[in-house]
């Protein structure tokens, strides 16, 4: 364990339980190892632990139980797949119910030399952006930036606001089947205005998909920059 | 910026200011803005501006000139594509040469229970795992550990030893051609284990690829968890 990375020592420890919990290391017991047990086998003292085991605590990963230890209360992340055929709501199907689509902001701009060069407008032109957030059971799985070329799809907002899904939102706006072209996959840590939106914890990473979706004559129709929490979801590909 | 979350500050503006460059925020000047210009955008004392700057110096983005303040070296992450047809060297072609494979250890052992599902052994089974090293002029890109069944590919630690390429290696064990079924994406902190091999500063992020590769009877030859430095490395999924 490393202890001048700029990292806390209590942060890497909560990574590496979440890793092993996922792994399955605990899946006969069901629990945790003891805080003593913990400290020992990290080469930490029992506040470090205490510190991690609240910071799994407080994302839904483990719970203490008075005189039952720590309870592993989820084990999986949600896998996202990444398809030419990429929907949000078909995507977690069977992982997760009660899915829901929320509009932060949505905005008129000029689009930017890298919306422009996505979306394929000129560099200025009017476009549009949504803030997102999509939550299953009340967990919120990502943080979304869209772009939409203007005025195609001048229709969106209100679309999304009644539906809380891009496609359906697309579909009203008379655009009944879209393809995924590229997506571009990064990680870094979660940036201040993402912390509230996620529910994060200071410092947590997350995934970043980079995509772009076209028509069915290749048309970009969308340029979008997703975050999803790392202890969250995962994304995973399909051989073709 | 947060200042109580287990990420210190400075790596949190090295974050920033690597997301930036790779944004082409800096692209007409080709070099960051002052030390007191940056402390002030950020909110932060010049010592922290500095701490990350020295950050991103030791990676290698950018490069403090006497006189001429801070240059930019590098803004673009190499781009792995992720596909059926996932070949390290084919991947990056065109991106960056002299690549290398260098093995770091080599064993024969009992498949573990993670191990023994992805690999359709029985568990307890013999599987032979390598931990590779894959670098582009000089610089690592991924640090991979893969089992294979034996005695499948008995050969493979020399076949892997004389051509530095697991594809070229499955050659002279008689696997002609072989499929990428699944990958799994995800991140988080690299392990100590890592820091060393991937030439890392401590508790920076990696991309965590879990793969399964078939041959084509669709019988898996290869389980394959690979560590991708994510601020030299995006993963790329090319819609089919």
């Amino acid at each position: 364990m490393q202890r001048q990375n700029g990292v806390a020592l209590w942060r890497q420890i909560a990574d590496r339980i979440r890793t092993a919990i996922a792994d399955g290391t605990y899946d006969q017991t069901g629990r945790l190892p003891a805080e003593a047990r913990l400290a020992s086998e990290f080469s930490v003292n029992r506040h470090t632990v205490r510190a991690a085991l609240a910071s799994l605590a407080q994302e839904g990963v483990v719970r203490a139980i008075q005189g039952r230890g720590t309870l592993i209360e989820r084990r999986d992340r949600i896998s996202f797949p990444i398809s030419s055929r990429t929907r949000f709501t078909e995507g977690v199907a069977g992982q997760a119910s009660n899915l829901e689509g929320l509009l932060l902001d949505a905005q008129e701009e000029a689009a930017s030399p890298e919306v422009a060069r996505a979306l394929q407008v000129g560099e200025g032109s009017a476009v549009l952006r949504l803030e997102t957030v999509r939550k299953a059971d009340g967990r919120p799985l990502s943080a979304a930036t869209g772009w939409f070329p203007l005025p195609r799809f001048a229709g969106l907002v209100d679309a999304y606001r009644r539906t809380g899904s891009i496609t359906r939102a697309f579909a009203l706006c008379g655009l009944a089947d879209y393809l995924r072209a590229r997506t571009e996959i990064s990680a870094t840590h979660a940036e201040d205005r993402d912390l509230q939106a996620l529910g994060l914890t200071p410092g947590a990473i997350v995934l970043v998909s980079t995509a772009v979706n076209v028509d069915l004559d290749g048309t970009v129709v969308q340029y979008a920059v997703s975050r999803f929490p790392a202890d969250r979801v995962q994304l995973t590909v399909t051989g073709g």
